[in-house]
């Protein structure tokens, strides 16, 4: 950790340059200069025009020597995303916290570096290239998830996990549109639909690292948890469906009939249904003739191509990206591409790691620079997170009487299902992006609320979860004896 | 082969809803099915602005309901290109074919279906996401050519290597010069250099497959041919800086003095020999800092960020960045991330295995969606096309000259020298993308033609190098029992 200033040198360096010691002296660099304003220059240059590694002081005859390649800003970005992604996720993990906070937190750092005077990197919150590698790796962290959940996994954990995912999804959903209707109560309606619906998400990365870590991954306490939240998963993906179909009609002008919503609860449990059905019969099939033809790298473009194309048909039906893409991981399953397995060639989680991680930190860290600490400064914004994160922890803890099975530790289950993580901001973002009346459904202040929330849940459960187990043994121990 | 219509048939569900069958029913369709118009409405866009899946019948209000994202059409693009690039490779891979030519032609269809009056696919061209990702793949690319290089192994293969590497630079330069000028004397002098410096590259993966599969890689002339083609690639890379930077000075008016040119070589070889020094005094000491921050996945991002700062960098000083991300690639030694390696962790080679299997073949299927086919019809495309191929070819049969040794197989080095591979259409592209006078430097006529250079001097390699290495047996073998 002492040395950390070599990294940070070599980052130095290349923002040092950036920042224009070396002024006039590159063209190529004057171009990349100004990409806040968003995507300068495209319309006028010719497709797919390179960078003229142009002689020094060619700098004031730019438009003659041609553009700036449109990657390179996307270098500088992805350069300085990934060191802070590194950077933020080693400290965090140091102090034994999830190392998506620390991307989290250090994209917020850099997203604010104007507030220190200092706005050379504004144009990483609106670069297309590196919003671009941004949803690429959204789309494959939920094709991941897909990929780690199992069917016949979810069947088996029972009736439990489904109860204690439904009230989990049902209970912070009310909480959230009430907080949201009673704190900003000058927004729309879908506004507080909006939150409520944010509200719903489980991120149980956090929950399991935890579990694992004190070796209780196969207590019937853990195995519903993982359950609950496989089922939050395909149940957040429809509300998400259905909330952003109703935003997206009410922005036409319509009024949505109960109709209309029914047809998208039905849309989006068709896609997700049809495409298991579909899928389990297409893929066995498109893996054996792949099999066949086999070349190189076979198994992991097969992938990436059925993931690419069940996101995009997702979209195209009306449905988000990554609904598709969680289907796709859901799909494919090891039993399907079992004679690339025996050819000795890694599952398709071993190959997808590394361009997973290579772009999904993108996604987080631009998450965090999106985030305006300015909006931090405003009361009402930090009084508004507070009570969404009262909400969002309360409205798990109803999960607790999910625990259909006598004896277990509902305490635990509950607090196990609070973290939002990851899953809290992917809804957070879309919600950004969702435009009604020409503003955005999610306004800056909201964003900063929920990304506040996201924090709060995400960094209490380890401590809590710690806790609440240690407690429930003790019970257990003290209770034992008098009943055995 | 004979079932390939199922991934056929998922491709064609995919271009039927995005060809607007469905028309009128996808408003994220309609936004996604325009972009060939450069970078449409990303100026009136929100930062980040989603997709909003929007409800049946909303398209006629597709303003209001948001826009679509930037990544729908590089999904789509992804899948097709994805799709192309393995179908390609895995029929030309059947006819014992290089696969990278297979990428190359399916990509040369899939930018010409226009000719067969299917306009739907023609923004792959143009999109600027898919742009980004091929300049991606081909920054990796190069940095992978510069791992698999190694400085030691280069001074080992000694002065054979050195002397053909020469001559098989300096040789095709004057050729092509020569032939560009006799062919085509209305473009300027600098048009020819150009032509000039994309006869030079030498792609020596064809030959080392071709030499792989006989069994000969451990042949001495084997060894000689593999050394030339490291040192080609530095000093292709050099010519194509100074060739660059002397256009880049023209563009901007100036007449280029010869203290200029030299000043330009001084800067490639200063860079190249400055990020070797400076990078085998850093390259260790980072990864000794970051193997003790020992986080999941330290290895593959200390190597991306490193090959990214450094392509940026190349970029930044007035060179591609290709240079730059060789350079990185010839730095990172195995030596130096020993550490990891004990750690049970992958080599950096087959970390980027993947995110290369993702990336690369998206550039060589750009390449050949860039040539159009309405250029062949003219007969003096395909007579230049022709001479350059000769060109090309006796270029490098000169290096014969350059096998120090007696009794070697020179006419087998020579042969092994000829394929111009990824090289020569990386080159040609950035040619496309040099911009003089308002003119791209390689006009799409050119361009056409020196792709069909490199297929030619690609395919013609295999046959004709097992021929001269059956021939030289045969006359060795004709003569060893006189000698002996």
């Amino acid at each position: 950790m002492r040395k950390t200033w070599i990294a940070l040198a070599l980052l130095a360096v290349v923002l040092l340059l950036h920042g224009g010691l070396l002024t006039g002296a590159q063209p190529p660099e004057t171009g990349a200069e100004e990409p806040t304003e968003p995507a300068a220059g495209t319309a006028a240059e010719p497709p797919g025009a390179h960078t003229v590694p142009a002689e020094e002081g060619a700098g004031e005859h730019d438009a003659a020597a041609g553009h700036a390649s449109p990657v390179l800003p996307v270098l500088l970005g992805v350069v300085v995303i990934l060191t802070a992604a590194k950077l933020g996720g080693a400290i965090f993990e140091r102090f034994h916290q999830p190392a998506v906070l620390g991307e989290l937190v250090f994209g917020v750092l850099l997203g604010n570096l104007a507030l220190f005077g200092y706005r050379g990197l504004e144009f990483l919150g609106t670069s297309e290239g590196i919003e671009i590698l941004a949803e690429i790796g959204v789309i494959l962290l939920l094709f991941d998830v897909g990929l780690e959940s199992n069917l016949d996994e979810m069947k088996a954990v029972g009736a439990s996990s489904l109860v204690v995912a439904v009230l989990g999804v049902v209970a912070p959903f009310f909480l959230g549109w009430g907080v949201s209707a009673w704190m900003i109560p000058d927004e729309e309606l879908l506004v507080h639909l909006f939150i409520g619906a944010t509200l719903c998400a489980t991120s149980v990365g956090i929950t399991a690292r935890v579990l694992a870590d004190l070796g209780k991954l196969q207590k019937r306490e853990s195995r519903i948890i993982l359950g609950a939240a496989v089922i939050d998963d395909v149940l957040g993906l429809v509300i998400l469906a259905v909330v952003a179909g109703v935003i997206s009609a009410a922005a036409t002008g319509g009024t949505l009939s109960s109709l209309a919503i029914l047809w998208i609860v039905a849309k989006a449990i068709l896609f997700l249904g049809g495409a298991i059905l579909v899928g389990n019969w297409i893929s066995p099939r498109m893996f054996r003739v792949a099999s066949k033809l086999r070349i190189q790298g076979w198994l992991l473009m097969v992938s990436l191509i059925f993931c690419f194309s069940l996101s995009y048909l997702a979209n195209v039906l009306g449905l988000a990206t990554i609904v598709g893409a969680f289907a796709a991981g859901l799909i494919l399953d090891e039993v399907h591409y079992r004679d690339f397995l025996d050819a000795g060639d890694h599952s398709i989680e071993e190959l997808i790691h590394p361009i997973y991680v290579f772009l999904v930190p993108i996604f987080f860290v631009l998450m965090g620079i999106r985030v305006d600490l300015s909006t931090f400064g405003e009361v009402s914004v930090l009084g508004f997170a507070a009570m969404l994160s009262v909400a969002a922890v309360i409205g798990k803890m109803i999960c607790a009487a999910g625990v259909l099975e006598k004896g277990l530790d509902r305490i635990s289950v509950a607090v196990g299902m609070v973290p939002r993580g990851e899953v809290g901001l992917i809804f957070a973002s879309i919600g950004a992006s969702l435009v009604l009346h020409g503003e955005p459904v999610i306004s800056s202040e909201i964003y900063s609320a929920v990304v506040i929330m996201v924090i709060v849940t995400t960094l209490i459960t380890p401590p809590a979860l710690k806790w609440t187990l240690a407690r429930g043994e003790r019970h257990r121990a003290a209770a034992a004896p008098a009943i055995e």
